[in-house]
Protein backbone atom coordinates (compact mmCIF):
# COMPACT_ATOMS: atom_id res chain seq x y z
CA UNK A 1 0.00 0.00 0.00
CA UNK A 2 1.56 3.05 -0.89
CA UNK A 3 -0.43 6.39 0.24
CA UNK A 4 -0.07 10.20 -1.80
CA UNK A 5 -1.72 12.54 0.78
CA UNK A 6 -2.30 15.72 -0.69
CA UNK A 7 -3.65 18.77 0.76
CA UNK A 8 -4.68 20.74 -2.73
CA UNK A 9 -4.75 24.72 -3.38
CA UNK A 10 -4.20 26.52 -6.52
CA UNK A 11 -1.02 28.81 -4.92
CA UNK A 12 0.75 26.06 -2.96
CA UNK A 13 -0.68 22.32 -2.67
CA UNK A 14 1.40 20.20 -0.02
CA UNK A 15 1.99 15.94 -0.34
CA UNK A 16 3.03 13.23 1.30
CA UNK A 17 3.61 9.57 0.03
CA UNK A 18 4.06 6.70 2.70
CA UNK A 19 4.73 2.97 2.02
CA UNK A 20 2.94 0.93 4.27
CA UNK A 21 4.84 -2.67 5.36
CA UNK A 22 2.72 -4.15 7.87
CA UNK A 23 2.42 -2.18 10.63
CA UNK A 24 5.66 0.37 9.05
CA UNK A 25 5.51 3.12 7.52
CA UNK A 26 7.90 4.64 5.19
CA UNK A 27 7.87 7.68 4.45
CA UNK A 28 9.24 7.69 0.52
CA UNK A 29 8.50 11.65 -0.55
CA UNK A 30 7.21 14.91 0.41
CA UNK A 31 7.02 18.30 -0.25
CA UNK A 32 4.42 21.10 -1.87
CA UNK A 33 3.93 22.47 -5.31
CA UNK A 34 3.73 26.38 -5.94
CA UNK A 35 2.05 27.38 -8.78
CA UNK A 36 2.21 31.12 -9.75
CA UNK A 37 -0.81 32.89 -8.91
CA UNK A 38 -0.43 35.06 -12.44
CA UNK A 39 -1.37 32.21 -14.48
CA UNK A 40 -4.59 31.13 -15.51
CA UNK A 41 -6.70 28.42 -13.38
CA UNK A 42 -6.40 25.92 -16.79
CA UNK A 43 -2.71 26.41 -16.82
CA UNK A 44 -2.26 25.43 -12.94
CA UNK A 45 -4.27 22.67 -13.43
CA UNK A 46 -2.33 21.57 -16.18
CA UNK A 47 0.41 21.60 -13.73
CA UNK A 48 -1.44 20.44 -10.87
CA UNK A 49 -2.11 17.14 -13.12
CA UNK A 50 1.07 16.96 -14.38
CA UNK A 51 2.77 17.15 -11.38
CA UNK A 52 0.86 14.58 -9.38
CA UNK A 53 0.95 12.15 -12.47
CA UNK A 54 4.26 12.13 -11.98
CA UNK A 55 4.41 11.48 -8.81
CA UNK A 56 1.87 8.19 -8.48
CA UNK A 57 3.30 6.94 -11.32
CA UNK A 58 7.58 7.27 -10.08
CA UNK A 59 5.96 5.79 -6.45
CA UNK A 60 2.88 3.57 -7.67
CA UNK A 61 0.71 5.13 -5.18
CA UNK A 62 -2.12 2.68 -5.11
CA UNK A 63 -4.34 5.19 -2.53
CA UNK A 64 -4.72 8.84 -2.57
CA UNK A 65 -5.46 10.29 0.65
CA UNK A 66 -7.61 13.42 1.13
CA UNK A 67 -9.34 16.07 3.48
CA UNK A 68 -13.10 15.99 3.16
CA UNK A 69 -14.04 19.79 2.26
CA UNK A 70 -15.95 22.33 3.72
CA UNK A 71 -17.85 25.07 2.40
CA UNK A 72 -16.16 28.16 4.10
CA UNK A 73 -17.13 31.81 3.55
CA UNK A 74 -16.17 31.83 0.16
CA UNK A 75 -18.16 29.82 -2.34
CA UNK A 76 -15.78 30.43 -5.22
CA UNK A 77 -12.79 29.19 -3.74
CA UNK A 78 -15.04 25.79 -2.99
CA UNK A 79 -15.92 24.99 -5.89
CA UNK A 80 -12.16 25.90 -7.32
CA UNK A 81 -10.63 23.41 -4.67
CA UNK A 82 -13.27 20.76 -6.25
CA UNK A 83 -11.60 21.23 -9.90
CA UNK A 84 -8.25 20.17 -7.99
CA UNK A 85 -9.85 17.49 -6.17
CA UNK A 86 -11.79 16.55 -9.12
CA UNK A 87 -8.83 15.99 -11.16
CA UNK A 88 -7.43 13.82 -8.30
CA UNK A 89 -10.60 11.78 -8.96
CA UNK A 90 -9.60 11.49 -12.57
CA UNK A 91 -5.74 10.14 -11.60
CA UNK A 92 -7.49 7.30 -9.26
CA UNK A 93 -9.20 6.38 -12.19
CA UNK A 94 -6.65 6.33 -15.00
CA UNK A 95 -4.53 4.56 -12.42
CA UNK A 96 -6.32 2.57 -10.29
CA UNK A 97 -6.09 3.77 -6.93
CA UNK A 98 -8.18 4.15 -4.01
CA UNK A 99 -9.87 7.50 -2.69
CA UNK A 100 -9.60 7.65 0.99
CA UNK A 101 -11.42 11.00 2.48
CA UNK A 102 -11.17 11.61 6.11
CA UNK A 103 -12.72 14.65 7.75
CA UNK A 104 -10.94 17.31 9.24
CA UNK A 105 -11.71 16.79 13.01
CA UNK A 106 -11.10 12.96 12.17
CA UNK A 107 -7.13 13.96 10.91
CA UNK A 108 -6.79 16.25 14.07
CA UNK A 109 -7.92 13.60 16.50
CA UNK A 110 -6.03 11.06 14.90
CA UNK A 111 -2.92 12.55 14.49
CA UNK A 112 -3.10 14.69 18.15
CA UNK A 113 -5.87 12.56 19.85
CA UNK A 114 -7.79 15.88 19.84
CA UNK A 115 -10.28 17.16 17.59
CA UNK A 116 -9.92 20.83 17.48
CA UNK A 117 -5.83 21.08 17.63
CA UNK A 118 -4.88 23.38 15.88
CA UNK A 119 -2.63 23.31 12.63
CA UNK A 120 0.50 24.43 14.79
CA UNK A 121 -0.38 21.24 17.10
CA UNK A 122 -0.63 18.92 13.62
CA UNK A 123 2.46 20.15 13.02
CA UNK A 124 4.17 19.62 15.81
CA UNK A 125 3.29 15.47 15.99
CA UNK A 126 4.26 15.14 12.69
CA UNK A 127 7.32 16.48 13.03
CA UNK A 128 8.29 14.17 16.65
CA UNK A 129 7.12 10.72 14.02
CA UNK A 130 9.42 11.93 11.14
CA UNK A 131 12.06 13.48 12.96
CA UNK A 132 14.37 13.43 9.99
CA UNK A 133 11.64 15.76 7.71
CA UNK A 134 13.66 18.52 6.39
CA UNK A 135 12.24 21.87 7.62
CA UNK A 136 8.72 21.32 5.64
CA UNK A 137 8.29 24.97 7.33
CA UNK A 138 4.86 25.10 4.90
CA UNK A 139 2.06 23.55 7.17
CA UNK A 140 0.77 22.90 4.03
CA UNK A 141 3.23 19.91 3.76
CA UNK A 142 2.48 18.85 7.40
CA UNK A 143 -1.30 18.99 6.87
CA UNK A 144 -1.16 16.80 3.75
CA UNK A 145 1.51 14.36 5.34
CA UNK A 146 -1.05 14.02 8.76
CA UNK A 147 -3.76 13.09 6.03
CA UNK A 148 -1.57 10.72 4.60
CA UNK A 149 -0.71 9.56 7.84
CA UNK A 150 -4.53 9.18 8.00
CA UNK A 151 -4.75 6.92 5.66
CA UNK A 152 -1.73 4.64 6.78
CA UNK A 153 -3.83 4.18 10.45
CA UNK A 154 -7.27 4.07 8.98
CA UNK A 155 -7.49 2.52 5.83
CA UNK A 156 -11.24 3.55 5.13
CA UNK A 157 -12.23 3.65 1.62
CA UNK A 158 -15.02 5.91 0.39
CA UNK A 159 -16.03 6.54 -3.00
CA UNK B 1 -14.18 28.65 -34.10
CA UNK B 2 -15.46 25.16 -32.66
CA UNK B 3 -17.16 25.50 -30.22
CA UNK B 4 -18.69 22.44 -26.96
CA UNK B 5 -21.14 23.59 -24.80
CA UNK B 6 -21.26 21.63 -21.70
CA UNK B 7 -24.45 21.18 -19.27
CA UNK B 8 -22.26 19.03 -16.61
CA UNK B 9 -23.99 16.71 -14.50
CA UNK B 10 -23.25 13.03 -12.46
CA UNK B 11 -26.30 11.63 -14.24
CA UNK B 12 -26.49 12.97 -17.57
CA UNK B 13 -24.25 15.63 -19.07
CA UNK B 14 -25.76 17.60 -22.28
CA UNK B 15 -23.27 18.91 -24.58
CA UNK B 16 -24.06 20.86 -27.88
CA UNK B 17 -20.77 21.65 -30.79
CA UNK B 18 -21.08 24.25 -33.24
CA UNK B 19 -18.90 25.49 -35.63
CA UNK B 20 -18.58 29.34 -36.68
CA UNK B 21 -18.00 30.26 -40.13
CA UNK B 22 -18.26 34.26 -40.40
CA UNK B 23 -21.85 34.80 -38.82
CA UNK B 24 -22.82 31.24 -39.60
CA UNK B 25 -23.21 28.26 -37.26
CA UNK B 26 -23.50 24.83 -37.99
CA UNK B 27 -24.51 22.07 -35.49
CA UNK B 28 -22.02 19.45 -35.82
CA UNK B 29 -23.14 17.36 -32.93
CA UNK B 30 -24.96 17.21 -30.04
CA UNK B 31 -26.60 14.75 -27.24
CA UNK B 32 -25.80 13.61 -23.33
CA UNK B 33 -24.10 11.27 -22.02
CA UNK B 34 -25.34 9.11 -19.44
CA UNK B 35 -23.69 7.91 -16.17
CA UNK B 36 -24.77 5.00 -14.22
CA UNK B 37 -25.89 6.28 -11.01
CA UNK B 38 -24.85 3.14 -9.43
CA UNK B 39 -21.50 3.91 -10.61
CA UNK B 40 -18.48 5.58 -8.07
CA UNK B 41 -17.44 8.74 -8.44
CA UNK B 42 -13.93 8.02 -9.37
CA UNK B 43 -15.91 5.66 -12.43
CA UNK B 44 -18.28 8.28 -13.69
CA UNK B 45 -14.89 11.35 -13.48
CA UNK B 46 -13.45 8.68 -16.13
CA UNK B 47 -16.48 7.91 -17.91
CA UNK B 48 -16.94 11.92 -18.20
CA UNK B 49 -13.34 12.67 -19.07
CA UNK B 50 -13.19 9.96 -22.10
CA UNK B 51 -16.09 10.81 -23.47
CA UNK B 52 -15.55 14.73 -23.84
CA UNK B 53 -11.48 13.78 -24.93
CA UNK B 54 -13.30 12.02 -27.75
CA UNK B 55 -15.78 15.06 -29.03
CA UNK B 56 -13.04 17.47 -28.52
CA UNK B 57 -10.38 15.37 -30.62
CA UNK B 58 -12.74 14.51 -33.05
CA UNK B 59 -14.29 18.02 -33.63
CA UNK B 60 -11.32 19.91 -32.76
CA UNK B 61 -13.19 22.18 -30.22
CA UNK B 62 -11.12 25.31 -30.00
CA UNK B 63 -13.74 26.91 -27.24
CA UNK B 64 -15.67 25.12 -24.23
CA UNK B 65 -18.32 26.78 -23.18
CA UNK B 66 -19.84 26.75 -19.74
CA UNK B 67 -22.13 28.18 -17.05
CA UNK B 68 -21.19 29.78 -14.29
CA UNK B 69 -22.34 28.09 -11.15
CA UNK B 70 -23.96 29.14 -8.01
CA UNK B 71 -24.26 27.93 -4.69
CA UNK B 72 -27.34 25.92 -4.37
CA UNK B 73 -28.65 24.36 -0.99
CA UNK B 74 -26.60 21.66 -1.56
CA UNK B 75 -23.11 22.45 -1.22
CA UNK B 76 -21.70 18.96 -1.55
CA UNK B 77 -23.57 19.10 -5.15
CA UNK B 78 -22.22 22.13 -6.06
CA UNK B 79 -18.39 20.74 -4.83
CA UNK B 80 -18.81 17.70 -6.83
CA UNK B 81 -20.46 20.08 -9.89
CA UNK B 82 -16.44 21.35 -9.44
CA UNK B 83 -15.01 18.11 -10.41
CA UNK B 84 -16.09 17.64 -13.27
CA UNK B 85 -15.68 21.57 -14.26
CA UNK B 86 -11.89 21.00 -13.08
CA UNK B 87 -11.87 17.88 -15.97
CA UNK B 88 -13.38 20.18 -18.58
CA UNK B 89 -10.92 22.70 -17.39
CA UNK B 90 -7.84 20.07 -17.76
CA UNK B 91 -9.05 19.23 -21.21
CA UNK B 92 -8.90 22.69 -22.41
CA UNK B 93 -5.23 22.70 -21.00
CA UNK B 94 -4.45 19.58 -22.85
CA UNK B 95 -5.98 20.22 -26.50
CA UNK B 96 -5.32 24.36 -26.27
CA UNK B 97 -9.03 25.35 -26.07
CA UNK B 98 -10.35 28.53 -24.31
CA UNK B 99 -12.95 28.35 -21.65
CA UNK B 100 -15.74 30.59 -21.90
CA UNK B 101 -18.36 31.38 -19.06
CA UNK B 102 -21.62 32.95 -18.59
CA UNK B 103 -23.88 33.26 -16.21
CA UNK B 104 -27.22 31.50 -15.80
CA UNK B 105 -29.14 35.01 -16.37
CA UNK B 106 -26.88 36.37 -19.28
CA UNK B 107 -27.60 33.06 -21.41
CA UNK B 108 -31.46 33.38 -20.83
CA UNK B 109 -31.00 36.75 -21.63
CA UNK B 110 -29.17 36.54 -24.92
CA UNK B 111 -31.15 33.21 -26.50
CA UNK B 112 -34.66 34.66 -25.13
CA UNK B 113 -34.26 38.37 -24.61
CA UNK B 114 -35.31 37.85 -21.08
CA UNK B 115 -32.93 37.04 -18.19
CA UNK B 116 -35.62 35.49 -15.91
CA UNK B 117 -36.70 33.08 -18.92
CA UNK B 118 -37.61 29.35 -17.86
CA UNK B 119 -35.70 26.26 -19.04
CA UNK B 120 -38.54 25.52 -21.12
CA UNK B 121 -38.73 29.00 -22.85
CA UNK B 122 -35.07 28.19 -23.02
CA UNK B 123 -35.66 24.59 -24.99
CA UNK B 124 -38.69 26.58 -27.06
CA UNK B 125 -36.03 29.24 -28.95
CA UNK B 126 -33.50 26.97 -28.94
CA UNK B 127 -35.89 24.18 -31.30
CA UNK B 128 -36.64 26.78 -33.15
CA UNK B 129 -32.89 28.27 -33.82
CA UNK B 130 -32.00 24.45 -35.13
CA UNK B 131 -35.48 22.67 -36.28
CA UNK B 132 -33.30 19.94 -37.42
CA UNK B 133 -33.24 18.91 -34.22
CA UNK B 134 -34.13 15.63 -33.72
CA UNK B 135 -36.41 15.75 -30.49
CA UNK B 136 -33.65 16.50 -28.08
CA UNK B 137 -36.23 15.35 -25.23
CA UNK B 138 -33.71 16.23 -22.49
CA UNK B 139 -33.42 20.17 -21.27
CA UNK B 140 -29.61 19.16 -20.33
CA UNK B 141 -29.36 19.14 -24.36
CA UNK B 142 -31.35 22.57 -25.02
CA UNK B 143 -30.03 24.03 -22.40
CA UNK B 144 -26.10 22.56 -23.41
CA UNK B 145 -26.98 24.09 -27.08
CA UNK B 146 -27.90 27.68 -24.88
CA UNK B 147 -24.44 27.52 -23.62
CA UNK B 148 -22.74 26.85 -26.73
CA UNK B 149 -25.36 29.78 -28.68
CA UNK B 150 -23.43 32.03 -26.11
CA UNK B 151 -20.51 30.65 -26.95
CA UNK B 152 -20.87 31.52 -30.74
CA UNK B 153 -22.35 35.34 -30.29
CA UNK B 154 -20.76 36.82 -27.38
CA UNK B 155 -17.20 35.18 -27.65
CA UNK B 156 -15.89 36.61 -24.25
CA UNK B 157 -13.14 34.13 -23.09
CA UNK B 158 -12.83 34.40 -19.15
CA UNK B 159 -10.13 32.48 -17.29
Amino acid sequence: MIILGVDPGFQVAGYGILKKEGNKAYLLDYGFLKMPPAKSLIVRIGLFHDFFTEKIVTWKVTDIALETPFLGKNAQNFLKLGYLRGNLYLLANKHNANILEFAPREIKQTITGFGGASKEQVARVVQQLFPGLKDPKKLDVTDALAVTLCGFWKQKTTL
